[in-house]
């Protein structure tokens, strides 16, 4: 039964994604409107400069006033591509309070306010979608929370951001330095002028927020996610990485604890083995691995990033809205019951690979060895390289909680036979 | 707002999955009545043998009448677990008949009939999900049909079957022959005792039709799809393929043709380059690409069998079609409003790796390569082996038509110069 009154769609934004997707609404109109059982038409386009000219965008609906294309009063649905905490948050909300659906790829968003937004839409009877929020065009949002709806999600492991690996994977494969990978991957348009969201892990880590909560049906503040950007990362770390048959990403890591009782959120650079299929996500890429308790262990692979991948994921929730909409039915909204705590990044469980310049003199080892096992943490490997009265100590931890090996850290730190910590990174996917 | 008076479930079929499903629904009881917003109790078990021992489950519950307790009146939801056609077909158009929405993991009967189980379930107002019968649980059928709702999806390659996975894994990695990777399969469980579905490719073809018509839109039958097995996969092959840098895979591919009027549906087995991401799926894990035009390529990797990981995928479409009923509203049906032809083999453009035994006398290679110039084929690359009077010629072809390469191969059998064809593989992946 196909409806004639088409539903309205104001965009919100019209950068990248947002001409994206409004081309695509208006080239592949006749698919949307037999797949959602109902014409969706582009009613109104908010942006900034209005001067633009936007190829296949009618003039007549371009409008720098937002709000007042929400209040309108026939507005079905709202897109929002703007980015960034304001004006989205207002505009989000002036949406629900005029009973207006929203569709949203504003991660930063997200992750700070998703609480908040998720009370807001449901208070209303509305939803809000926001599968291009994480991992660009990969269907992840919706896998998670209705795929594994009737599973248990104990750990995701995954490459989140595409600026970040396609630094790390130039580095490893030409032996490039942090600086020469960043400014290549700036030439090339896969870094942004300023990277400090990419490369520091603020991008990660909102998706990481964002990705925790829909796993574990819990809420996770972006604040409770741990965070170490790459910028540290050197050539010295991958060679040291090769010689034990792993590669170095970025990664975000949920996992619930072994008792099930709390969980924890992080982001920073390891070491995962060449065999991981992780490891094998190159350039720009995103995965993500999902360890269901029935499942058992998936993975998800696709562009992360770019228009036309963001705009996919922002159209498939357009549909799913749409057809909400003609149902007079919601989607499924925030589940947060579990109310699971954020635990510490010193709980995490993990393991270090340490490398320390010492003095090349008997008892060196002894005195390093005897640290460790104060601190109670298991050493796996040592490898020692000596040459003209310096040496290196590259030490392999066995898994122990985060706090226990930042200790042992600073506990090297202060023995006076260690000149210095020249690279600690933590070693995952085994 | 949660609901007090339970949605009843039917379990039609009580084995591998049917157990896994009623033990979640057991031990998880809280987590879904959270996720859906209802309790959901385990009403009653259909079963062949109600002797049969069934730990956890009440044998109050357990019934050998399908029908009696489809029609009793109180039943909200089936699950049919039971697979192939009857009486499954039977059971759930009863189900339809008396308001019951159903869950099936039967992926014959869908690729048979899902076209009138899926009108039977619109008549009625009904949920007809089935996430579990393709890729057990991997999600893939949401994925297609929610996610990329607003693209167009131009291209599916996968390995859906672990079975033959899992032989041609062990062919690769030992180097041992079909029969001998069969009995190893068939030993540890992977492969039943009459292995014919899995190794003849009449499991993958039902799960090829099924993911045809979601791909685009369209009716794809379980006879509209080519299919190969792979029981004549040789050992010599595989050297074949290594010196190629491929390795061989047993694939699903459904393709829309060039000028998008008709798509083609096939499973065989294929040569693919080593560095494809299908090429590094091990053991009987499935892994399944998916081409879309915005979206770029997404790669969807997991178990793709197993009562675990299936019952996941059942459980995922319960929390669905509950909270579906619960709103009293129902997902997306079956869309097939394309109505794109499927065309025949002959259509599908692909490459052929053929090896010649010829005589080993000047002019055989003139001849071989004058037909397949004769046939509108162009060789990619020709590599010629002789010892003792005999020789062989290894060729690989451009793309081409497949009618346009088997008639090639026809012909070469008649040259007198050609004393067998020793064999032949299309190549794929790149």
């Amino acid at each position: 039964m196909m409806r004639t009154r088409p539903l309205k769609v104001a965009l919100l934004g019209c950068g990248v994604v947002g001409s994206e997707v409004a081309r695509i609404m208006t080239t592949h109109a006749d698919d949307l409107t037999q797949r959602i059982g109902a014409p969706v038409e582009l009613a109104g386009v908010a942006v900034r400069r209005p001067s633009k000219v936007r190829e296949g965008i009618d003039p007549e609906l371009v409008t720098t006033d937002a709000t007042a294309l929400l209040k309108r009063g026939d507005i079905d649905i709202a897109i929002e591509v703007i980015g960034g905490i304001e004006p989205a948050r207002t505009l989000i909300t002036t949406a629900f309070e005029h009973g207006i659906s929203v569709v949203s790829a504003n991660k930063a968003l997200l992750a700070q306010d998703g609480a908040a937004l998720h009370a807001a839409a449901e208070q209303h009877g509305l939803d809000l979608y926001y599968e291009a929020a994480v991992a660009g065009a990969i269907p992840l949002v919706r896998p998670m929370r209705e795929s594994l709806a009737g599973d248990k999600i104990n750990r995701v492991m995954g490459i989140v951001n595409g600026t970040t690996n396609f630094i790390l994977d130039k580095m490893d494969s030409t032996g490039a330095g942090y600086q020469e990978a960043l400014d290549e991957a700036t030439a090339l348009g896969y870094a942004e002028a300023d990277p400090t969201a990419d490369v520091e892990g603020y991008d990660a880590a909102a998706k990481a927020a964002i990705l925790a909560g829909i796993a574990f049906h819990t809420r996770v503040r972006l604040d409770d996610v741990y965070r170490e950007g790459m910028t540290e990362v050197s050539a010295a770390d991958f060679a040291s990485a090769k010689r034990m048959g792993c590669t170095i990403k970025l990664l975000a890591i949920l996992e619930r604890a072994a008792d099930g009782e709390s969980v924890t959120a992080r982001v920073h650079p390891a070491m995962i083995p060449l065999s991981h299929p992780l490891a094998s996500v190159r350039e720009a890429y995103n995965a993500v691995f999902v360890e269901a308790e029935a499942a058992g262990r998936l993975m998800f692979y696709g562009p992360g990033a770019g228009g036309a991948p963001t705009a996919s994921a922002v159209l498939g929730d357009l549909v799913a809205v749409a057809r909400n909409k003609l149902a007079e039915a919601t989607g499924p909204g925030e589940s947060a019951y579990t109310q699971l705590p954020v635990s510490p990044m010193g709980d995490v469980v993990t393991r270090y690979h340490i490398s320390l310049d010492v003095a090349d003199k008997p008892g060196v080892l002894a005195q390093v060895a005897t640290t460790f096992a104060e601190h109670g943490v298991s050493i796996d490997t040592v490898r020692q390289q000596g040459k003209d009265g310096e040496a290196s100590l590259v030490v392999v931890t066995h898994r122990a909680p985060d706090a226990a090996l930042s200790g042992t850290v600073e506990a090297l730190r202060k023995l006076d036979t260690v000149r210095g910590v020249a690279s600690i990174m933590r070693v995952e996917g085994e």
